[in-house]
């Protein structure tokens, strides 16, 4: 079995030696132009050439949850792409999320910034009632924030495109019932994958559809938020602020004005990293199951786009 | 029945009117020296006056979940002395904990510097198998935290006076078992009850069998800890850092070394703070219990002195 690897800002050697590791007598290396012909594809933001000239891949898997730049290039039609399904992922997003919410929520900023002055001071006690908090997204990592969240006794909602049903979690879905579940959102947390139906969701009409000082949370892709349209409904005093960790250019251009808005927390698209491995555990038992010719979850829908 | 109401630092009306409104009939006022004998008293920190004068006493609530401050005054020897179980408080201290075990984990102040600096810069993510959290202290708020860390994935251990046992929680018990959980443990959560034997538990013999770069929050009571202790291991580089929330005297004096040590972080006392409407029912609901002589949980020991 050949693999080839192509991972974007990624230190390959102790990927190819894990994947030695657990897949004894594979073929792994990093891809080249005019490399051999592979069975596997392992990638991060690959370029088209790979795929022009890997015509024999039966599964590319992408050592990320989102695969929307892979659906911006042409992939062979006869390989199964196939999506990261967690991977120690989940729970770095339910704890980033939390912690997001809680020091909205608490004022911790605030404190802080007390404190830095030597001041001792109590700021009144918000009540969860009035705090609750929409997960637009209900996918694995969405589905997982959900569940975090109930637990701090938040009101929490649920948005995405199919109708679910996740317990303690009041869902919606589709088109028609987003303004309803902006309208009831306090707390809105962008957990959803990028497609062309969600690029620029997070655009001004439906940002101000939010409760009275609204807060964003996008943990997704840049590409989902119209940048400006935030800013302007923060300035205006119509959103209370956000916490980024995801842009449309990455890393965050100098200068750019999410550098220090004094109401956005920004972190380096930190909020669930690829966990080496945990990775390659995961990516190596489903070419296995390939091999063996059996279901493998996470295979993306190329027509749905994720 | 009478009511007498006399907590420092707190606006009294809201409370005597909240009262007023689930205790028909009732009459409760502001305690002053020489008022009519009351049947039960609810307090935050009085003075041994009203102790001293209000003989007829049957319960006394006290609208926080330490009982110390009552402890080392003399109550009359018939009343009940209550303390708050909940009312809300530990759903706060889960959020409280988990988010400053996050901040640390997660290294969310390091990243607020890059950001600061306009630097988009990755730290190696850490592995929470590396990270056991310990929680001393394991009553009604000490639980519910240790219930919320094992979501995040944490390995959580515990330590109480008597044995306990939680589900997914190494559980540790007296004062035998002390170093072997201390010396498991990396993040460790101060949630003990003030009492003549816990008192300065967190010195530097016990602090010092942490694993190494261990972390302390503590959001019990100022006197737990022996400051000095803290400071110079944190100083030698033995611990990492510290979350405080309680100090031996609040405010905490200007000019304390805590207010701007660069690997303390320092909270005003708020990390679970007594909401009044859900305090106002949980007394309100004892008194009645009390009255058709039921059983009131709650009810400190006072030999125990928690």
């Amino acid at each position: 079995m050949r693999i080839t690897f192509s991972c974007q800002n990624t230190n390959a050697e102790p990927w190819l030696q894990g994947f030695r590791d657990v897949l004894p007598g594979v073929e792994i290396n990093e891809w080249v132009s005019g490399a051999s012909m592979a069975d596997y594809a392992v990638v991060w933001a690959p370029s088209q050439s790979l795929f022009d000239e890997q015509l024999k891949l039966r599964g590319i898997f992408n050592i990320g949850a989102g695969v929307d730049a892979l659906m911006r290039l042409r992939l062979p039609p006869a390989a199964q792409l196939v999506r990261l399904n967690d991977a120690g992922m989940a729970v770095q997003m339910a704890e980033y999320v939390c912690h997001a919410v809680t020091r909205h929520f608490r004022e911790f900023d605030g404190y802080a910034k007390d404190i830095a002055l030597q001041n001792w001071t109590f700021r009144k006690p918000k009540l969860r009632v009035d705090f609750p908090v929409g997960v637009m997204g209900l996918g694995v990592l969405g589905s997982r924030v959900a569940q975090a969240l109930k637990q701090f006794e938040f009101p929490v909602r649920g948005w995405s495109r199919k109708a679910q049903n996740i317990d303690g979690v009041t869902c919606f879905s589709g088109n028609d019932e987003l303004v309803t579940f902006l309208r009831g959102t306090r707390i809105l947390v962008c957990l959803l994958p990028l497609t062309p139906e969600t690029e620029n969701i997070l655009n001004a009409d439906n940002l101000s559809c939010l409760m009275p000082q609204g807060y964003l949370i996008n943990v997704a892709r840049g590409a989902h938020l119209v940048e400006k349209d935030l800013c302007s409904l923060i300035d205006n005093g119509v959103l209370s602020g956000a916490t980024l960790d995801v842009f449309r250019t990455e890393p965050l251009p100098k200068n750019h004005f999410f550098w220090e808005h004094p109401k956005i927390t920004i972190t380096p698209h930190t909020s669930a990293r690829t966990l080496r491995q945990d990775t390659i555990a995961q990516i190596a038992e489903k070419i296995l199951a390939m091999e063996r010719g059996e279901f493998v979850p996470g295979v993306v829908v190329k027509t749905r786009g994720y």
